[in-house]
C-alpha cells in the first residue's frame, strides 16, 4: 500500500484484511465450529474469551475519554451499555457469564480471570492500550473487526447448537444480540474511518490498526490452542 | 493529617476542604453572585467555564476506562449522559450552550474554545490527566467537589436572576438540573471513597485529590479574574 486510496479502495483494502487474517481462519476456530473440541476445550475458549468481553467497555471508555467531539461520544456510548448493560438491560458481559455458567464454569472463577492464560490477558490489555495511545481514528479503525463478525457469529450459533449438545441454548443469547449490534457499529465506524483517513499516512495507520486488532483476536485463539503454560493450575 | 481516620473523620476532613478552599471563597465568585460584574465579565466566565463543562465526559470516560468493576461502570455512566445527553435528552453541555447563547455569545465561537484563556485550558486538562493517571479511588475522590456544589448552585440561580436582568432565565436550566444530579453523584462517590480509602496513605491521597480539584476550579476563576493575556484577541 503505497499510494492514497479513494474511500472505496480503502474499504476494499480493509475488507481484504478480514478475508486474510480474521480469526475465522484460525485452526482452533475451525475445530470449534467443526464440532471437534471436547467440553474442556470449549470451556477454555469461553473462559479466555471472557477476558476480552470484559475489557471491551474499558476500551470504549478509553476511546471516549480522548474524544472532544460530543456527537461522536453520544454515538459511541451505547457500545459500553451493550456490554456492561444499563438499568434493566443485563448486557453482553452478563450474557457471556450465562454462557460460561451453562458450560459448568463457576461465575466467580470466570470473573476472577484466574483461569485465563497470560497470553490472553496480554493481548487484551494490548488492545485497551492501543486505543488509549494511538490516534482517535486509529482507535475507531481497530474496532472494524465488527465488519467480519456477523458471518462468524451466525455460523457459530448453528455450529455450537448442532455439535455440542451439552451447551445450554440459553447461553447463546450473547451471539444473537451481536447479530444486530455488530453490523450497526461496524457501519458507523467504517464511515468515520473512510471520512477521517484521507492521507497516505492515515490510511496506512487505518490498515495497521485493523491488522493489529486481527492479531489480538488471533492470539486469543493461539493461547487457547496451546493451552496452559508450565506450572499453571487450571 | 498524620494518623488513620475513621470513615466519619475522613468525611469531616473532606468537607473541611470545601469549607476552606471551594471556589465559592474566590473573590470573583463573590463579585459574580453579588451582581458586581458587567456583561462582558459574565460572558468571559461562562465562556471559560464551558471548557470545564465540555471536558467532564472525557474525564468520566477516562475514569471508566480504568475501572475493572462492571457494577461501578454501570453506576458511573449516567454522569457522561448527564453532560453529553443521550437520545432525546440534550444534556448539560447543550444547556450550557443555551446559557452562553443567551449571553449573546456565538455558539461556534464558544465550542471552538478560541476565546478561552490558556490557564483555563491548562487547568481543565490537568483534571482530565489526573483522572487518567492517578489511582481509581483518587479519581473518584477528585469528583467530590460535588459535595459543595448544591449550595453554590442554589445561590447562583437566585443571584443571577436578581442581579443580571439581561440573562435569559431559560439559560439557567443547566443549574436547575445540577441541583438534583450533584447530590446523588456526591453521595455515591463519597461512599466509594470512605469505603475504599482506609490506610493512611490512601486517606492522604483522597484529601490531596479533593484539594487538587478545588485548585482546578479556583484557577478557572483566577484566569477569568485576570482576563486576557497580552496578544490575545477576545
Amino acid at each position: 500500500m503505497t499510494k492514497i486510496m479513494s474511500p472505496e479502495e480503502l474499504e476494499q483494502e480493509l475488507r481484504a484484511i478480514g478475508a486474510e487474517r480474521y480469526h475465522d481462519k484460525h485452526p482452533f476456530h475451525k475445530l470449534l465450529h467443526g464440532g471437534k473440541l471436547n467440553k474442556g476445550q470449549v470451556q477454555a475458549w469461553a473462559l479466555n474469551r471472557y477476558c476480552y468481553q470484559s475489557a471491551v467497555p474499558r476500551k470504549d471508555a478509553a476511546l471516549m475519554s480522548r474524544c472532544h467531539d460530543r456527537q461522536l461520544r453520544r454515538d459511541w456510548i451505547h457500545r459500553i451499555m451493550d456490554h456492561d448493560g444499563f438499568g434493566e438491560e443485563e448486557g453482553g458481559i452478563e450474557r457471556w457469564l450465562v454462557l460460561t455458567g451453562g458450560l459448568g464454569l463457576d461465575r466467580d472463577y470466570v470473573v476472577s480471570m484466574k483461569g485465563a492464560l497470560p497470553e490472553t490477558r496480554f493481548a487484551v490489555e494490548a488492545y485497551v492500550n492501543f486505543v488509549r495511545e494511538k490516534t482517535l481514528v486509529e482507535a475507531v479503525a481497530s474496532s472494524l473487526t465488527e465488519l467480519f463478525a456477523p458471518l462468524i457469529v451466525k455460523e457459530r450459533l448453528a455450529a455450537i447448537l448442532s455439535h455440542y449438545p451439552w451447551v445450554d441454548p440459553e447461553g447463546l443469547q450473547y451471539f444473537r444480540n451481536r447479530l444486530s449490534q455488530a453490523p450497526r457499529d461496524a457501519e458507523h465506524a467504517l464511515a468515520l474511518v473512510l471520512e477521517g483517513m484521507r492521507t497516505l499516512d492515515e490510511q496506512q495507520r487505518a490498515v495497521a490498526a485493523l491488522e493489529f486488532k486481527c492479531d489480538v483476536l488471533w492470539c486469543l485463539l493461539d493461547a487457547v490452542e496451546r493451552g496452559p503454560i508450565p506450572g499453571t493450575v487450571v
